[in-house]
């Protein structure tokens, strides 16, 4: 068990310095988002998330959601915490205005979804699909489904799913078979099978409205006939009030390493004579409907990497500053001392913490593109802040993700032998990262993201002005004093050095020989996310620096800035040069055995 | 739920071609294990493996051991499963004849433990603990303690225990606080609560002969006032029957990230009068017994990291032939394809596959050095062999566990969400493994013992030797032909010139600044891994490269054993200039911080 308090320095730092909040907040529509307001939610939120979800996130995992004949209870005390964040408004928070939404930019709401995560990542996965699917009918849905639909969901009142895998169609979205079948009234029958259906069945709230994808009659093979459906568990009348029950059951839930609380329901429409559904936009266009949310969801699921990886660290600084045991190595004939004190536990504590201020800053700083991309006046502006978030969501995605592993497992380390008991806590997060690397496109449908539609489709434009942006850095680090900068400088170089080579080899062969590109792009992705870390790190260095010089703040929290930036170039960028060797000369032994030899 | 087929091809290639079975069979005592004899054993072993205990692996974890007032039920198919590994004659393998056993070289229990590790490791940490405390005894034991416990410990009609850590001393054992009084008749009464005691409590067999660290009244303070004691649960009588119940009692059992069903007991000692011990050899000289014996649970549970690997390795290969699901990059218009086809895919199970061969390759060839320790007749081979591998256990401890946190996890990736299933079983690899890293000294006390006790104290002498022993490979490499053996020789060079960059380091630094260097030592002890693996993947691509000019055996195992080679070079070794240059530059960042910054 484990205590979380929001790191809103940090994420103040992060907002302010490196992700622009001042103009985010300049930005049309957005014009509420002041310092002060900003200040308010984050105080909120965290008083919510350290004490209300907070506490239940080792019971929740403890008990774990169970399903009996169709319907699952949430752990004890979920379905009261679910009431208390509804009642908050905190649902609200970046929905649109005109059904009930507070119109926040994404950096702030992005902030706070960082908390709910942390905090009780299982809970957070509700509203966190909830808002996919309000962001799925908001872009496509008629006026009706979305005046029908939408108030109760941005509420909270109404949670939301989304149903894309199949048991053979996991990865491969092109291998969906649930049908759908059109009526004479419009509406449509709905029969398939769907599973890892977060927050599928659950007792929190009182209807849940399924985004299902399914193929009509007459649909093309593959992805181009894939339509997308609501399909609510309830029935909504006429007058808004729910009607009768849909044919859309839930007949299990998983077993899990993780996320217990978080019920992974296998979904079953049409059993009992087609359950209903509303076709959302056109059809045969519902994966593409699904990619533009998936992008939001993604960036989501890579902020979960950077949360549970927060919550693995403060529990494990906490047991190191408790734990006595052994001696300084740096005092001569002193007593016992806590752990902190010992060289590997320091450092196993810096690699988490720098890497989390890395992976955050990204987050947040693409999370600011996307509020730019979503509501600059300039329209070069928006496709720049695009094409920008685009590049780096797969980024996000999979490196804080897979980071998030080495990171709640370093949280295990830390803890010695009490890292494996699981009332100690720190193992629970060990098992509820694992699923990030895995759900929203594993690591590797990432990665494949990143080469072919991030990079080789637009011949690197994107990705070489990203580059560009990162070298323009060297002459402001070069003319800082002092050994910190100039290895922040010098390893930042190496980086771009690294990457730029990878991008080369990536747009000479991706054409003919995508598959020996395939084979370098998930370590290519790591080095994409190492050097882009390093590249905010450096940034919040020069800041932390520009701040101390004026004298403002807090001198020894800006110097520690600029020593976890110098960690993070020590520790963390030596390892690009590595990984760009991987792409650049290992794909041929990645394809080199025949099946029969493994 | 998988299956355990154990790899016979690949361990016999490495105790040939590789750690020298023929010159271990050699030595004096070790006639018996000629080739067939090995060849029949390793059949067996296998059988029983993959028969008997791999079946038990998943039923295990799900079931787990119960503790009921003072008792622990091992889940259904233990007990039996374990009668079978006594009557086949197992637990004897490696023991002294004069007590029954049958006396092979360690490189062939080696391989053989491997097999009950893999296929169900929560059972083998039974008959593992049993063999320390063995070793214990017969290293220390008075002729009467021999002859009362060595003969059904070794049979294992009786099992044994290890009981060091304490709630206060954990990594640091001077801190034990447990008490020992002697009595008139020469034994003593033990008083004091120990944790985290393996196998501590069970019903597979008879008798439990706690070994256990405490303090009688006249001791110094620290780890030089600890004396070892034997504490058997049943006393047993004159005639060698088992008597009246000891004072040796399991409070209860721990709740566990993974190994369910090894019961992890919390033993209390003396609490009704005081538990009946027999000293081990001297007073105050415990710790040193334990550090001896101790070497050999350590390469034990490094071998564990291996064997989980595979167990992982096997699962994953399965899945990926197995599962249906996406299009061949490289077939236009074909149709799905088992996701083994996919680059990304390959190149987990290529990561797993080479780095579980250089990870018992080195297992074993140290293994080899520990019997030519034991059994040469000549003195300085005998110290020579020791030294090296006093050397490398840390290194086999530490950087075959961490890789199974690595291996087991790509593992859980290979299988996309059904990964995080639990009915799948790859999650359960996931989770038995992360102990490895943690019992028998964290990979942060390996560290420390490699840098200080290995390295620092005798100026690097035995690693300079193995830097020259690496750096020799290099002319056979450079007279071999073709790209695969051009990069393995590169990668090497390149590793081994880090290693001996590192080394150079550390003697620099450790008596004036041993902080700065501790705080290097963990990827110093991962680089030790990687080139040290390298160098065991070199030797093997040029042993299979004379094998195949031979033309014997099997031309594709061969040549998979050097692309499998080259692939290590390729993506393994590059991490090697990353690691060095953290230890060489990253020291005083890991520092840098004041307790209240973090």
């Amino acid at each position: 068990m484990s205590n979380y308090a929001a790191p809103i320095r940090d994420m103040q730092f992060v907002m302010k310095e490196l992700a622009g909040l001042d103009r985010v907040a300049a930005l049309p529509g957005y014009e509420e988002a002041s310092p002060d307001l900003v200040d308010a939610i984050l105080e909120e939120a965290g008083k919510f998330a350290g004490g209300v979800l907070a506490p239940l996130n080792f019971s929740g995992d403890q008990e774990g959601s169970r399903w009996q004949d169709g319907a699952v209870t949430t752990p004890a005390g979920f379905k009261d915490a679910y009431q208390q964040f509804v009642d908050n408004g905190w649902p609200a928070l970046a929905c649109d205005p005109e059904y009930g939404g507070q119109g926040l930019p994404r950096l702030v709401s992005m902030v706070v979804r960082e908390m709910w995560k942390a905090s009780n990542m299982a809970f957070s996965l509700c509203p966190m699909l909830t808002q996919g699917a309000i962001e799925a009918l908001a872009l496509a849905g008629s006026d009706e489904l979305k005046q029908t639909f939408l108030p109760n969901m941005v509420s909270g009142h109404w949670t939301g799913t989304m149903n894309l895998t199949e048991p053979g169609a996991g990865s491969d979205l092109a291998a969906v078979r649930s049908r759908a079948e059109p009526q004479a009234d419009g509406t449509y029958k709905i029969f398939g099978q769907k599973i890892f259906i977060t927050w599928g069945e659950h007792d929190v709230a009182e209807n849940i409205v399924h985004l299902v994808l399914a193929r009509t009659p007459t649909a093309p093979a593959g992805v181009k006939g894939i339509s997308l459906f609501v399909v609510p568990k309830f029935m909504v009348n006429a007058d808004g009030g729910l009607g009768e029950r849909n044919d859309a059951w839930c007949a299990s839930i998983e077993h899990k390493l993780g996320i217990h609380a978080s019920p992974t329901a296998v979904m079953v429409f049409g059993d009992h004579g087609g359950a209903t559904g509303y076709l959302v936009g056109e059809e045969n266009r519902g994966l593409e409907y699904m990619f533009i949310m998936m992008n939001e969801a993604r960036i989501a699921v890579g902020l979960e990497g950077v949360a549970i990886s927060d919550r693995a660290y403060q529990q494990a600084l906490a047991y190191a500053k408790d734990r006595i045991q052994g001696k300084d190595m740096r005092v001569r004939g002193g007593g016992d001392v806590p752990i902190i004190r010992h060289p590997d536990v320091r450092r196993m504590l810096m690699m988490m913490k720098s890497q989390i201020e890395a992976m955050r800053a990204l987050a947040y700083v693409v999370a600011s593109a996307l509020d730019h991309a979503h509501a600059s006046p300039d329209a070069n502006d928006r496709a720049r802040n695009q094409a920008f978030s685009d590049l780096m969501i797969p980024v996000v995605k999979g490196w804080c993700t897979e980071n998030a592993n080495d990171i709640t497992s370093l949280g295990v380390q830390v803890h010695g032998g009490m890292g494996f008991i699981e009332e100690t806590g720190a193992a629970q997060h060990y098992r509820d990262a694992r699923i990030t690397a895995i759900y929203e496109g594993t690591t590797g449908i990432q990665a494949l993201d990143l080469i072919g539609r991030k990079i080789a489709r637009e011949n690197g434009a994107t990705v070489k002005a990203v580059i560009a942006e990162m070298s323009a850095l060297d002459a402001k680090l070069a003319a800082q004093e002092g050994a910190d900068f100039a290895t922040i400088r010098k390893a930042l170089a190496e980086g771009v050095a690294a990457v730029s080579a990878c991008v080369d080899f990536i747009l000479a062969n991706f054409a003919k020989e995508a598959a020996l590109v395939a084979a370098g792009s998930v370590p290519f992705l790591k080095l994409m996310g190492v050097v882009s870390g390093g590249w905010q790190m450096a940034r919040a260095a020069l800041a932390a620096d520009a701040l101390l010089k004026e004298g403002s703040g807090d001198p020894a929290f800006y110097r520690a800035k600029i020593a976890t930036s110098r960690f993070y170039a020590d520790h963390v960028m030596p390892q690009a040069a590595g990984l760009a060797r991987t792409m650049l000369e290992g794909g041929e032994s990645v394809l080199a055995l025949e099946e029969a030899q493994f």
